[in-house]
């Protein structure tokens, strides 16, 4: 095991009519005066940002509002964000909705007390020193920025996506509520359990040895996922099934599955082209580059892909032959993901094999590698992309 | 799945020689007089408690020293080092050593700035409405003091043990290196592990339904702790084994595992009367305890008890009996401790049967009932000693 630290201070408030609290908790953080950042309408369409506002209003707490957050939150709100902030005096940012809005309240968190550009700290140009606290109200589980210092942006001028990392922006606080995740459509649902799943995954395919525990997390988390996303996808209001995949979404990104050991990572990069390229949804991004990303690097260690084959996939251990065990549960995740309606293929994703050389050029890595459990040249990025052409 | 709230705000510092650190994370802590605060000559003779100093006279912070915690940690001490703090204004308790150490030097934490006696809060007269910030060293893998907010204190006047617990006297940082566990006695190491695996059982055994995600994180550390401590028992210097056993012994009590579930508690309080009067090891009280309340509870979901004999200890469910299932896994619970050196019985940890009727005296429940999985009362706990003097 890797020496590592572990630092995840965020309250979490799960369950039922939870939103009810933000006031109360913006009040305990030391907040006084909010910008309440979300999205489209469907938070103002199902009442949830009225509860908010009345909750801070409770409380006698001033807030101003930014919505328009789009899936693959854009630097262009984060500045408009930042300047929002500056002229109203904001100190607390609550950001209602999914991994988008999250990650954009932190992308402002970040630039209003920094001087130059925020996108500096996207492109590794410059480490936040400050940030202003920010607190979640969760409407998907899915990208687990609630519980995280992670945030993803894109920039509108090229589509090129980058993230960043800071304990600064982990979450003061996260309401997550799974009943506001009910009225979510079945592909937002799915989209968000690979997201999930691939989060474990990028932790899971490690090089470090002796990590029983953590490959147990991972396992338990995985296993969640195959045993709930069913049920919450053929009855929507499956309150207990929101709610394990809510918190099992917590649990796969706050890094608790992930500490002591090397962690992977190229499947979230490889896929991170394909969404900024053609604005598709993260997850399904996700389930048709993990299972390509699987079949091109098994053969580094088969026991680990025979492994989860075995304690995921309920596939029986062939002694004889292990990598038909592994490559059995491959098929296996890759049956899940067509059983939950992902696409598994890039005409499914409506991604094109010409395109190939341009996504790799956006990943950008030259003439370098990549991965901390396969490192990956140029030339093997661009098979992943074939193999996830193809589905196999 | 139950309504909650989870807050571990600790900053885990985890690996080889992460003690060195002390000086800086107190820094960053804003401490600028510490109280250190150890048990017996073990922590000097090892080096450990000079290294930690080095550590602190390197960031040129000032520091005072009480020594002589005892296992299950007296009152008397802790209004020694109330006196003490007080004296030396200290802003800081740094507790090196295990369970015993953490929750004396919390107590500590909490008496400094109350007005009346600590006690109150462990008697529940009076909530702690504040605390001075603790940090610790953790050398052995246990109580999972060094993430919970829980601290156990035995008053000597009549050897009462009792508990309380604040977010107020969660560490603000635990420096954990396995290595220093090493060094520890079979014996308790495998008290440790006994604790760790009574930690989640006290969660498992749970009423509430649908909590797939907490029931598999159960799952997985008490995997863990199977698989790993037998190796760190076989090979004392097995680092790898160590390091999974001290991450299980945080995950298993700072409540990510009993999150969102009613939990039982029971075999706790039975035990913690053992080690109040016998002055024996709460891991192995617990030995002796838990067994026997599984036997004595198991009717009341025998499902659960089957799932967890077949989950855990690898038995073959019998569809047609399941309970045969469930009284197989606890036969394996049995044999496993007693493989890893445990008393299963009154006779092995030295109590005796004739005081029961103190026992459960001094339980002190009276004609109430407690346990959240199942309720007891005084006849039912006399009932689970008495089969804790025969092993079954």
């Amino acid at each position: 095991m890797n020496n590592f630290e572990f630092y995840s201070p965020t309250k979490f408030v799960f369950g039922r009519d939870t939103e009810n609290n933000c006031g109360q908790l913006v009040k305990e953080a030391g907040g006084a005066k909010v910008l309440l950042h979300f999205g489209g309408g469907s938070v103002i369409r199902s009442g949830l940002l009225d509860r908010v506002k009345a909750s801070l209003d409770k409380e006698s707490i001033p807030y101003c509002e930014l919505g328009g957050v789009q899936p693959n939150p854009r630097d262009t709100l984060v500045y408009k964000g930042i300047e929002l902030c500056r002229n109203e005096g904001v100190d607390f940012i609550l950001a209602v909705g999914g991994g988008s809005v999250i990650d954009s309240a932190k992308a402002i968190a970040l630039g209003v007390p920094y001087d130059g550009d925020f996108w500096d700290f996207y492109c590794g140009k410059d480490i936040a020193k400050k940030a202003v606290p920010v607190g979640t109200v969760l409407t998907i589980a899915a990208a687990g920025s609630e519980g995280s210092g992670n945030s993803v942006i894109t920039k509108e001028d090229g589509m090129v996506k980058r993230g960043t990392g800071s304990d600064l922006i982990k979450p003061v606080f996260s309401v997550l509520n799974p009943a506001l995740t009910c009225t979510l459509p079945a592909y937002q649902t799915a989209c968000g359990a690979v997201d999930i799943m691939a989060h474990v995954f990028e932790r899971y395919f490690t090089n470090t040895k002796d990590v029983e525990i953590t490959d147990r997390l991972c396992e338990a988390v995985l296993i969640t996922m195959v045993n709930e996303v069913p049920k919450a996808l053929k009855n929507p209001d499956d309150y207990e099934a929101r709610a394990n995949i809510m918190w099992a979404g917590m649990v796969a990104h706050n890094n608790i599955c992930g500490v002591g050991r090397d962690q992977d990572w190229n499947s979230h990069g490889i896929e991170h082209e394909l969404s900024g390229l053609y604005d598709c949804a993260h997850g399904a991004g996700l389930a048709v580059i993990f299972p390509a990303w699987m079949t091109f690097v098994k053969d580094h260690d088969i026991m680990r892909f025979a492994q989860i084959a075995v304690r995921l996939w309920g596939c029986r251990m062939d002694f004889a032959d292990p990598k038909r065990t592994a490559l059995e549960g491959i098929e296996k995740f890759k049956a899940f993901l067509t059983s939950i309606g992902m696409p598994v293929t890039f005409a499914e994703l409506g991604a094109k094999e010409e395109d190939i050389p341009v996504l790799v050029n956006n990943f950008g890595i030259g003439e370098g590698k990549t991965g901390g459990f396969v490192a990956l040249d140029k030339n093997d990025i661009a098979n992943i992309y074939r193999i996830a052409c193809k589905g196999n």
